[in-house]
């Protein structure tokens, strides 16, 4: 069986733990925390220090998100559905997953999460908090949603008309964000503008592969309302 | 025939265009900058409005060093060699592209091009030139290109006995900072800490790949002595 070395609040990780559900691949499941890691981790298996590690039975370490599902897209027969049948549909997953993976999270995940979870964790008290960057995550995350509103106009999941990684790669994300409350899912200016958004976001959190990333919980802060509520 | 919206100083770009010309597929290049694209390029071509972007003949676009590449891998017969020919070593060369694509660009490429090129092309004086960011770079970049010469130290290129994706990655962020005079081939503190190095980057750019790469000239500043120099 395969090992998922991961961070429960890492979009990453949770990116790894969904792809392997919807594929049907079990694993055991090794939570760590990155910024804790003993240095046996950055010199026997990742150099980055980063997870997701995926560990192969045969003795094999796979890092880093991108490799992983690559990998198991390459030697899992049921994964063609998640990724595309044809090249030109792959681009497009792949494109979405970028997108989310890279842009959404260097503009808004990535400032979220050094602020409200990573400082906090790590004995920064309430006055070390850059609320700037905060402010600046709040107003690039409304021209992300309104992008994926504007996709799922015309697609029932964001790269065509079934579920795949470029979804998954999207919640993974948007669900760092809900445990925190940051999506404005009530927000007078937002709904009822972004109808196909939550409709989309409560069918993905519905599935099967999302039921352990709704049972995370952090040790300094308890979950939004809507972030394991199926019916928000 | 395939066209290629490229930035010739874009590392993602020169990985794809490298890459292009290592598989043997002809392509027309169409260099941009992407600061002044025409706002259709967000809206009909690709959102995040980056380059790469390959047009295929039959009318599609493919965004994004990411998908490209992968797409090549997909759809050429001849690309196996440099992306491996069985999962794990892809996976190797997949973390490694990773490694340089996303760690390096962001620790290292990303400040000095901001500081050194874009700045400098978008009207900014000397002054407003932040060089802590530089200094923050060039202290990274030691710390990269050790972990370069210890992969060389077990290996005739990064992930193994021949040239791959992750030669490619690399190659393509060393020749941005190359050109800016940023890898420091004569510092005493560096030289002959790093022969591997040298070596493996003076037959990466002694490829027919790199020729065009070597002949890219920036308006504001001229390569450094070493840059088009196969034997410096």
């Amino acid at each position: 069986m395969f090992t998922l070395i991961h961070y429960p609040f890492c979009p990453f990780s949770r990116k790894v733990r969904i792809a392997l559900s919807e594929i049907g691949i079990e694993a055991e499941m090794k939570s760590v925390e990155p910024w804790n890691l003993p240095v046996e981790f950055r010199t026997n298996i990742n150099p980055t220090g980063e997870v997701p590690v995926l560990f192969d039975p045969i003795g094999k370490y796979i890092c880093g998100h991108y490799p992983i599902v690559e990998f198991l897209y390459e030697t899992t027969s049921c994964s063609a559905s998640i990724i595309g049948t044809e090249s030109f549909d792959r681009a497009e997953v792949r494109r979405l997953c970028d997108l989310f993976d890279r842009n959404f999270y260097d503009n808004i995940t990535k400032l979220i999460f050094i602020e409200k979870i990573y400082k906090p964790l790590n004995g920064n008290s309430a006055s070390n908090i850059n609320t700037q960057a905060i402010r600046a995550a709040t107003t690039n995350l409304k021209n992300y949603l309104l992008y994926i509103e504007s996709l799922l106009n015309n697609r029932h999941w964001l790269a065509g008309e079934n579920i795949t990684m470029a979804d998954i790669s999207a919640g993974a994300q948007i669900s760092i964000l809900d445990y925190l409350g940051h999506i404005p899912w009530y927000a007078k200016d937002l709904t009822p503008n972004f109808p196909e958004l939550k409709n989309w976001y409560q069918r993905l959190k519905s599935r099967p592969s999302f039921k352990s990333i709704l049972l995370d919980k952090l040790p300094i802060r308890k979950p939004s309302s809507t972030y394991a509520n199926l019916d928000f």
